[in-house]
């Protein structure tokens, strides 16, 4: 199949057809349009990037992530979801979420119909996306005062879910947060929520030690707290699974002291390991699944549409729970 | 800094310069390097679709995956490996290993420089890389009698060293094997290797059963085996960490058996979860950083210069002594 059969098909000439194919060539967008109607009917396949001069599409969105060993489920459920919708993802991982700004430079040199960012982003570096036209949607990062469109677990409510469970028994006097990397708005978050919800309860003398997401760091978070507290605290609160993890193991196998027997121990997330008959860690679940369809729909809208105003969903978390938390 | 200064410093007229980021534009080679050289050392950057027009790369290259929750660590080297090099990777990853045609489709829609894949084709499929002319490597996949290049883990040598290390101990007398999804290569070989290295020490029964790689179905397993051996085997040996984990996690906390005391464990690939104090596994751990290194510089070496002959790389896997063999 030729661009003279599409022609003949769309009714205009082949020249005309020709145009759509080629970059920075005048063409109107009724034209356009027929001649994509065309190429669908006929069943004709230029490749990506000939059909992205008459689409003006190149149906690649870049996804920026700073977690992939930690939180592998949101890239595979965000590339899933698009692969369905003839979209493929260029990826741009973090090792720390602060170094963002080098990966914006390369960003720019691919032709992306745009981009889901579950990392933080300067004002200055989101107006960017609004001069070049590339719709963003951030991915549980949340703005105040800045009008862009974003999908979000509460993870404020979350933590508020687990500090309940936890302050339900009142053999919990002495709590401890382990909290993630400073460069984290989404552990800030976490770490204030816990914080919060304990000051309703009348529980003030709390804890906190940093952590940066890894299972190691969880483990050496003990050490840390039971120095800043003078013992072992009642519960740990961590601003993930991971750490969680990491604290579990530590606390039975470096204290020899039973977890939830003597400690109780609260994750975040919901990841796979987290629910293995060794941890059975009481979390809260992050809704990846609804929050990926969110995330690849809102994008995909706004890239079709680029008058759509900024949308931010919040999804609540799901409490699981586990055997980690003293009855 | 426009195509003006470019053609200045090159000393080439601007309309020369044009032609070199027109697409399907006649350039000779000579020129072609002559404005590339011109706009390295300006340092004018040109988006990474026109820049591709004159070095005639995209700077994209794909990689196939087909485990991405299960062993993460691999995308993110060869990603961050990639990153370094001013290349961006896009993702194409399979539910089954099967699924894999349909990837194809979709792959020759974007301008790749290049692929590298962690699943199987078929020889037809591969062929239409050589048609294409697309250089393509094969991460832990590998092929007798074809020539095409791979990067692979030695994994029947891995699982001889970890067999042996079982059969040093006598009380290791009746074997189980908890092998990987039908379709996977990897898992065959691994089996085999275990097998095979079994058949050499005089132990011919031994069971097998199969697992999908997921915990879940590891955990699956111990039952599966005891009902084909008449009682828990004395070692299982499972072709990856996540398998072996749900095994040990049946085995203590539905069997109520001790794990090394009771029944030994071993697993294949050394995820960083296999290390936590809940597991220590002993298992082979591939050389994640040193396989993606290979793998990265062969596929670009490949982009530079189509002559390079087909090349296979074979890595030794690391036995890491865990405490999961009786001793």
């Amino acid at each position: 199949m030729t661009s003279y059969d599409v022609a003949a098909h769309a009714g205009v000439s082949q020249s005309a057809v020709s145009r759509c194919f080629k970059s920075g060539a005048s063409v109107s967008k009724k034209m356009r349009d027929r001649v994509m109607k065309a190429v669908e009917e006929l069943g004709y396949r230029p490749n990506a990037i000939a059909r992205g001069l008459i689409t003006r599409r190149s149906n690649m969105v870049g996804v920026v992530v700073s977690n992939l060993n930690f939180y592998p489920e949101v890239l595979s459920e965000l590339n899933k979801r698009f692969i369905a919708r003839g979209v493929h993802v260029l990826l741009f991982s973090l090792d720390q979420e602060s170094d963002v700004g080098s990966i914006l430079e390369q960003m720019w040199q691919y032709p992306l119909d745009g981009v889901i960012a579950a990392a933080h982003l300067a004002p200055e570096q989101i107006a960017m996306f609004d001069e070049r036209g590339v719709p963003l949607i951030f991915y549980n990062r949340s703005y105040q005062d800045i009008p862009v469109s974003s999908v979000c677990c509460d993870q404020s409510e979350g933590e508020r879910m687990l500090v309940s469970q936890l302050a339900a028994n009142s053999a919990h006097q002495l709590f401890g947060i382990v909290a993630g990397p400073r460069d984290s708005v989404v552990s800030m978050q976490r770490t204030e929520g816990a914080k919060q919800r304990l000051a309703e309860l009348g529980i003030t003398e709390v804890q906190v030690v940093p952590g940066d997401y890894t299972y190691e760091s969880g483990r050496r978070a003990i050490s840390h707290l039971v120095e800043a507290c003078g013992r072992v605290p009642d519960a740990v609160i961590c601003a993930n699974d991971m750490m969680a993890m990491g604290c579990m193991d530590e606390l039975r196998f470096k204290h020899d002291l039973d977890v939830p027997g003597d400690v109780s121990v609260v994750g975040f997330d919901g990841v796979k390991a987290a629910s293995w008959a060794s941890f059975n860690l009481t979390t809260v679940a992050q809704p990846v699944e609804s929050m990926a369809e969110a995330a690849v729909t809102m994008l995909l809208e706004r890239v079709d549409n680029s008058e759509m105003p900024p949308e931010k969903r919040t999804f609540s978390g799901v409490l699981r729970a586990g055997g980690s938390i003293r009855r």
